[in-house]
């Protein structure tokens, strides 16, 4: 039987993180995602943060600049590089095990290679802003502004690997808005769909 | 207490008018899809075709004309009389008892008045085409070509009333793929989730 996957791709602050540890800890499964950057970093040498910060997001500011910049002689660039590493740790952990990965554009990496479920999490800019603050404390940003701007380089990040846009509906199997069902229905939706 | 209802919004063929009757079913609530229009023709003395029609789907061709065409003194259309009664039909309907209502832009036109669970169905075009063949057989045009200029309609009426961008994943609580999910498994989460 082949492995069977959820992935599950979220808006910052919608608690698709712990929804992901969640429903993984209820099936029993291992939830890659801070484990992931651990896996990346042996295979590649490049620092944590900087595969938590370049695996996922565009560059803050001049994005496209970024990504024309600093390629080696076969134009690629460290991106480039991480994205290939990022998406052949993810194709051998489906090809190993059941689990719940969360982030890292997995939902389009297995689209074609695995029994995939797959999510997207999101709610209202209100709750996640009150969130975001309950779980990474208050910044000289506003939350509203650190959302907007997450957000921002997630989707830009997902658009350039994938050529599909981030959080459109055709591309999941399932949407669910934390903010009016909760974490733990969503939990329970996962868990019976699986 | 409150009335509870449900909304269905639904890509043609996605089978998410049958979903509704089957939720309802379950729950032991009434359905309202073609009920609906039972009820604004009663109200307005419009033919149940014309409502049918013209209540969920902007006009085929140069619907910006049409809109802006055959209006009384007051500036109003036809199209935006019926607006009015439907509206008016849904907002009654959610105060006299608990329900599911199948599209005509419920989900927007509950969404500060009701205890509203709002959801989309989609699938993805093949299972669409083959879908609707089977419900409404063969048609001079190819299914696909029938699915993208329902959907096409559909999304211009709801736009155009809503100011909303119909199947945005953020205007729902929950999306579902009924193509992969299945009917059946749709129906059980929407009665998980009530």
């Amino acid at each position: 039987m082949r492995n069977r996957i959820i992935t599950i791709s979220r808006e910052f602050g919608s608690g698709g993180r712990t929804i992901g540890r969640e429903t993984a800890a209820k099936l029993g499964i291992p939830c890659y995602d801070h484990e992931l950057i651990d896996k990346i970093a042996e295979k590649t040498g490049f620092a944590k943060g900087y595969i938590a910060e370049r695996g996922e997001y565009a560059a803050s500011s001049s994005w496209l600049a970024n990504a024309f910049a600093d390629r080696d002689y076969n134009g690629r660039s460290n991106q480039d590089y991480l994205w290939n590493m990022q998406r052949q740790v993810i194709l051998e952990l489906a090809e190993k095990e059941s689990c719940v990965i969360v982030g890292r554009c997995a939902d389009y990496i297995l689209r074609d290679t695995a029994d995939c479920l797959t999510v997207f999490i999101h709610a209202d800019k209100a709750k996640r802003a009150e969130r975001i603050v309950k779980q990474y404390g208050e910044r000289d940003d506003a939350p509203e502004k650190r959302l907007k701007e997450k957000d921002k380089r997630r989707a830009a990040y997902y658009q350039f690997y994938t050529d599909l846009k981030w959080g459109a509906v055709e591309n999941y199997h399932v949407a669910l808005d934390s903010g009016v069902l909760g974490i733990e229905k969503c939990v329970e939706i996962l868990t019976s769909l699986y």
